[in-house]
């Protein structure tokens, strides 16, 4: 299951670079300077976009660490640019790219993750994927999402989802 | 993973809930009828702050009813307020709660999970939840919170995440 997340948070970040993608012919077609939405948020005491997207990629990132027990490459906090977006995913999809099924091998449920915040807390392998990591990617993730939407970038749910596996049934 | 997926849908709903509470408690310190909020969107073309609970609750009520094989109760979109609303997450909990881990038993990855749309289609169970369900279901929960939180509402990630089971680490 551990690798499974890990491997979707891959597909999620992909759909954001095509979401990024059609940002930039919006704004090609509007006339405006595309990074101006860097800086957008929904409320004042919300964090902008491009914060939206850093958290996002280090949230995948940081699982794919913490479970494969690999240690994660630092990503400074100092894009400008959509082009330096991109780039920040292609970052977090390399080093996930790097882990392996067999990395998430020795990660059982109750093996304790050590958290960054708060100091000296963790949680259980299970509760920090389920509780944690997934709800956090998607709020981050989603919430870029939405700051697209409202500044007038025309996006439907599946760019969010991307295409899925369909079967007949 | 499936019956765990499930419970914390549930963990997560439980929070909305909670975020919904907080939602009337600034409009009563305000002094406007927090029911305005229902039709609050975040784009024109976006659905509304009723919507987004409904289809939330409906993920969650699906997931439970196509991994688990029992069928799922219809809820009508009917609601007008927020009490309809806690009334509306308050029944999909109690769907999700009827189902236990043991009727998950049967739900291997390649079991086929028809979809309502598009007809005739499906997923394998182990796409249905990681590529559909998960991102679906905190798609529409997030922008919740979000449509919320551009109304002033005062929230924090901690409101959406609940409270973690942290350990000493």
């Amino acid at each position: 299951m551990y690798y499974l997340t890990i491997r979707q948070f891959a597909r999620t970040l992909k759909n954001l670079d095509t979401v990024l993608g059609k940002a930039e012919a919006y704004a090609t077609q509007r006339g405006f300077d595309v990074n101006n939405l860097l800086s957008a948020r929904l409320a004042p005491d919300m964090l902008p976009f491009v914060a939206q997207i850093r958290i996002a990629c280090d949230n995948a990132k940081m699982a794919a660490a913490n479970l494969s027990g690999k240690a994660a490459p630092k990503h400074e906090d100092t894009e400008k640019t959509f082009e330096e977006l991109h780039a920040r995913i292609g970052k977090a999809l390399a080093f996930i790219d790097s882990v392996s099924e067999s990395d998430f091998a020795a990660t059982t449920p109750d093996k304790p993750i050590k958290l960054a915040y708060p100091p000296n807390k963790g949680l259980r392998a299970q509760d920090y994927v389920l509780a944690r990591q997934i709800p956090n990617f998607y709020f981050h993730v989603v919430t870029a999402y939405d700051i697209l939407r409202q500044s007038g970038v025309e996006l439907g749910k599946n760019d969010y989802l991307g295409e899925l596996p369909l079967i007949d049934a």
